[in-house]
């Protein structure tokens, strides 16, 4: 088969680096490549059309928002009729109370909720409000975890100063043994300990919670009074529609929900329990777009109809069937590809290769139609078919023909 | 005349607090008042109306970024054409280079263009730009200047800590030898200079520049190599469309938007020189929405509609007639209004009478139809008309009326 010409994206990318630094910005911008596509065209289910008219399945869902596919009807439908009363106005709208009631009915952890616009809003006010409710500084986090661009998340960075990481302490994942030492190292010092519900970092494997991780973290926050917070931005409504502490057993204090919460409109929430209801009034935190109507009825018809179809185990069937699916074409063509994370949300590395080999396998997979990323966790939706898969498999056989023998990629 | 029933406000705010930390949260709730509206439920043009069916002449805008009117048909229109194209997906949309294209020929400080969700998102973006291309740590910002919710800026409020503050040295409004004393008191030391164009705080009045004020400002920045950082969240496209700084005679290094630069579509942005682009591709900065294209497009139709009315002298002149009006009809009554700031986005004081019985004049006009804010500056639309102004200033004089003599609310 042929491979796509991506001209066009090249033109629009030379055009845009005279007007936007970097041309493409963002987190968008780890994902250009010489010869891949860099604009898109248009959007339909689970897939799009880059400004060459090449058509993708594509697994990186707009990094998590495209949960039930592009252009949605009931979503779409929703926010139309929303936007025909007005999206933002002077006064906040009766959505938002709709919004928080159907979050606090559907969320185990969730008492109230307050809206944001990225998922970083969402785990810089659940960070504000674990300061607040206990009158300590510090937080924990896991090395590699990724909040936002908050300036303690990234302190280190070009643009962040030596005082943003005064009160970070970062911690390896799966180890409730560091976490004790920490604990005692600071007592009484520790505001919160922040984490997504299982490790997915990019550039390497994602790692599941061990057994008893997760009721040892909890324990110890409950014993030293610190806030448990959840980051679900990533993972929200593809582990469990519950929360993925659901699945995991175990009860956080705060969980922030982002990505595919409005299916692609924006928007973020973050809900709580009843205990840091008073500290959660008690933080300003806000912004000009936090009250859009359009975002909230959007999500309250994503997240009706995510129940409906019970869209979680539904991601997790289609993810198994696609790393079963991939992990053979791989074999067949003498790869082994570790599939890791859970299967809404796969992370894909060729094992035994160097990484340079592993880049350009997914290229060719890209090149074919199968927009996969080299180093960031993929995302499954609702909308991808078997077919879809099916194709996706074909596509991935085609590319490993491409690069022929594993052997001249030895690490 | 009646005055407004707004039961059904009060019992949407009732059922609120039971989900959402105070009912209404983040800007929205300093709004609420005991009789006031708390929901709408639908707006067009420069009115909206609430739950209870009440309309009122909207002097908020949605605290700005209303500024061609609810539901401008031109704006609608292009956001409707790029959603069904798509909005949030997986690559960027070439609508990115369109409008950093518009922003770069409407703005003299442009010579680049990244976007975000929230004022805050660029005024944080900013100070992150200026810090990695200074290699200095400290701000320097105006006393009760807010530039969002970000730590630094908002220093020892609930949920910040000591280290947010270490690196934020305020000053003065309108005090250039102020700012040339913190400079020789912290050689070397300090990265940028974050101000709005003139000073907007909120609780009292608004101050423009003093003659000579922006020249020394830019003088000290040149000399001492500190990034001037306008932040234009709140005044852009009501000053002037090519930035307020082309009205007041000086050149900045970065500028913020956001607000009016979608008419309620959620973008913000900020622009640069070409002398700071490689130290913004430095800085990593994004968000989940930060690619919605569909506020893109509307951003674009926006802004070449605000281009093609004059916009920036429509609404100084629509201020200008408002607050002479009020100024007068407050005279009639024996009352002294001040209407400070600039014309497009008033601020109002009942001056020599308790701040409680300002507050129970806005109150009035509020119930009679007319939305203004007691503690705010509020915001003009090209969609306001003179009718509206008219109406507006009947409204005032029937709460004069209600309010009775000015002697007994004396200081």
């Amino acid at each position: 088969m042929t491979t796509n010409d991506t001209s066009e994206s090249d033109i629009l990318f030379e055009r845009a680096k005279s007007v936007i630094p970097g041309g493409i910005f963002g987190h968008y911008k780890y994902a250009v490549r010489p010869s891949g596509p860099k604009f898109f065209s248009r959007a339909e289910g689970a897939h799009f059309w880059d400004v060459d008219n090449n058509q993708y399945i594509d697994y990186m869902c707009a990094y998590g928002p495209m949960i039930l596919g592009y252009n949605h009807p009931a979503v779409d439908e929703a926010a139309r009729k929303q936007h025909a009363e007005g999206n933002t106005v002077s006064l906040a709208a009766p959505i938002m109370i709709d919004l928080a009631e159907t979050l606090v009915d559907m969320v185990d952890a969730a008492d109230w909720a307050l809206f944001g616009k990225n998922g970083g809003d969402a785990t810089t006010l659940a960070v504000m409000i674990a300061r607040a409710a206990t009158g300590r500084e510090k937080i924990i986090k896991i090395d590699d975890g990724y909040h936002g661009v908050t300036a303690w998340m990234q302190a280190g960075t070009p643009g962040t100063t030596e005082a943003d990481g005064v009160d970070v302490i970062t911690l390896p994942w799966n180890d409730v043994d560091a976490l004790e030492s920490a604990l005692t190292a600071n007592p009484g010092k520790i505001a919160c300990f922040i984490s997504s519900p299982y490790d997915h970092p990019v550039m390497r494997d994602n790692t599941l919670p061990m057994d008893g991780y997760w009721a040892g973290v909890e324990a110890l926050c409950r014993k030293h009074g610190i806030v448990l917070i959840i980051d679900e931005v990533r993972s929200g409504f593809r582990v469990d529609l519950a929360g993925a502490n659901s699945a995991y057993g175990f009860t956080p204090d705060l969980v922030c929900f982002g990505k595919g919460l409005g299916n692609g409109y924006p928007i973020s929430a973050l809900v709580g329990n009843d205990a840091l209801k008073s500290a959660a009034d008690s933080v300003f935190f806000t912004g000009t777009q936090f009250f859009n109507a359009v975002p909230m009825a959007a999500a309250k018809a994503t997240l009706e109809e995510l129940k409906k179809i019970d869209a979680a185990n539904t991601m997790t069937r289609l993810g198994t069937k696609l790393n079963e699916g991939l992990v053979n074409v791989a074999s067949q063509h003498g790869y082994r590809l570790n599939a890791t994370g859970i299967p809404a949300m796969p992370y894909y590395r060729l094992d035994g290769i160097s990484f340079e080999a592993h880049t350009a396998w997914i290229d060719e997979c890209v090149k074919r139609g199968a927009y996969f990323l080299f180093y960031h966790n993929h995302f499954l939706s609702t909308a991808h078919t078997d077919a879809d898969i099916e194709r996706t498999c074909n596509i991935a056989s085609d590319a490993f023909a491409a690069m022929g023998s594993p052997d001249q990629y030895q690490e």
